[in-house]
Formats: structure tokens, sequence, C-alpha cells
């Protein structure tokens, strides 16, 4: 049982964000101060473990069976770095995640030894789909990076959610996005 | 001026590699240990702030002004890390940098908390030219992410380069990759 609710990233750079600038829709009106009745939106912590975060990351892709070992040294590692930011919703009535985010400042010599923001593995379970988590996520991220200085922002996504992301701002990149697998 | 040699990460990471796995044709050959006459292939050091890198880096797009401190505080946070993977080739005749590319892990939880590997701001010296210099790089950056156990490696590219890319093992993704700039 982790018990562990330290932060994994000041919680004050969510609640300062300055939620006026974001220019999508939310129909009913939602932050990241207010996610909706009986949600929380707030930095990951240890103890997530055991409120469901892997049964949420599952519909997603595969996660494996994860120890806890490998689960606090992973999260340790994201805190050391100061450069992950993975964002949780919590059912505080079931006490479970239903929903995360990460995302990830990534680090350059070029543009004035600037940063970029990556976003990563947004998943919304399906219990909980139609709430506009995953805007409201993926609106946080991408100001939470505008804020932190990032020069831009990316994510690769299947065809299909390219509209969704368009909302945000975010335009198809005449680059080509190419992989190498070396195993699943 | 920056006298410090001390690599940013374990120079044995390079030379231990596996080459013989490399499957990208060489003629004349070259390895991450014999780049060619004259030239050596190593981990960055802040040394190279004075040995042109930022004079590469510029061949690559905008580099702005950096300082000696904005770059020694930038190399310091990527070695505190251990995810930033700077590799340079040095004309050791000229004492000048005339290729980098850099090659970055990310954490995640997924997939039994694997790690993936991405390839970035890869650039050879104009003056360097057809020496296989990009070939080199880019393959010992895949090697390498292969060895520290990435489950995957990714980049974006333009399509003039997707056939390059092809050639070690790199697909084009059926994900489409999205960015949100803020500024140059």
């Amino acid at each position: 049982m982790l018990v562990d609710e330290t932060p994994l990233f000041c919680p004050s750079l969510l609640s300062d964000l300055d939620w006026s600038s974001n220019t999508v829709p939310f129909s009913p009106p939602v932050s990241p101060s207010s996610p909706g009745e009986g949600l929380l939106l707030r930095p990951l912590c240890m103890a997530d473990y055991n409120r469901g975060l892997f049964k949420v990351l599952s519909q997603l892709t595969t996660t494996g069976d994860v120890t806890p070992e490998q689960f606090m040294k992973k999260f340790e590692h994201m805190k050391q770095t100061g450069d992950y930011y993975v964002v949780v919703v919590e059912d505080t009535h079931l006490g479970q995640v239903v929903a995360t985010a990460t995302m990830i400042t990534e680090h350059k010599f070029i543009h004035s030894c600037a940063k970029r923001g990556r976003v990563e593995d947004v998943v919304v379970s399906d219990a909980c789909r139609g709430k506009q988590l995953g805007k409201l996520l993926v609106s946080t991220l991408t100001l939470l990076s505008k804020k932190l200085n990032c020069y831009k922002i990316t994510l690769e996504c299947s065809p299909k959610n390219v509209a969704f992301y368009q909302k945000f701002n975010y335009g198809s990149s005449e680059e080509t996005y190419m992989q190498c697998r070396f195993f699943d």
C-alpha cells in the first residue's frame, strides 16, 4: 500500500494557471480548480498507485504488471528531473483516478536554450466519458507548457483525433512522425 | 572560456556499443570508435561551447545568443537527469565540432514503466558533408537507445528525409504529428 501523497510537482502550477486565456469552450464551464462535481484535478502522487492509476492507463495501451517498487522508482526519477507534469482527475467519492495526462518539458540548446513541451498518454476512463475531462486535461497542460516558457508543444495522435486537438490550436505539422520499434 | 571536458554521459556507452548489429552499410566502413580520419565521436562536454557547437547548430535552426552561463546551466540540467545523450563529432585537427545529434530517453508508466527514445537536432556541418556522419550519428543513437532498453525510438523529420531514416528501420507512423507554437 503506497500512502505517500506528495505531489509530483507543485500544485500551485495548476491553481495559478490563467484560465481566462483558455480558448476552448466548455459547457457547462469547468476549470482546473472546478473540474466537475466530485472531481479533483491535481498532480500525480505515489498513492495513486492504489487508486487505479494503472487501470485507467490500461484503457490506453498495455501497462504490464508494475510493482509498487517499480512505480516508486519511476515516480522518483520523474520528480527529480522536474520535467514531468503528470496530472490526474480523481473521483473523490470513489477515491479512484478516472483520467490522466502527461506533459513533459524537453530541453534544447537551440532557440536560446529553449524548452519544448510534449503531451503524452492522455486517457479518460470509459466510465467518465462526456464530462469534458479530456478537453480539460489537454487545455490545462497546454496552458501550463506556455506558462513554463516552452516555445512550442507537440504531440502525436491518431488521425481520428486531429480535429480534437485542433480546438486547442494544434496544427498538423508538415513533418513526418517516424518510429523504430524494438519490442511491444 | 569553458574548459570543462567532463562528458555529458559515460563515454563507454558509445565504445561498448555492439556495432556488428548495425544494419546500415557504410562505405568506407566507419564506426563510433573510428568515425573517419581526424574525427572523434564522443559525448558532448562543456568545452564544446568554445569549439563551435552553436555554429553547427545554427545550420539547423535559430540558436540565439547563448551565454556560457546559460549553456552551463542547461548542460548541468541535462547531465543531472541522466536522460540526455548529446553526441558530437570533433575535427581533432581544427578542434571544432563538425556534427551533433541528440537522443533523449523519456520515461513512461505504460509498457511496464518503459522508456522510449527520441532523436532530436541532428546536424552535420556543410563543410563535412559526404563523410557519412549523419548516418553514423543516427545509427549510433538508435543502437544506444536499444541498449538502454527503450521499447521504441521516434523522431520527426521533413518528408524529404523519410527515405534516409528508413535505412535505419524507422517507418512512417500512421499517427499524426501536431504542434502548437507559442513563439519562434
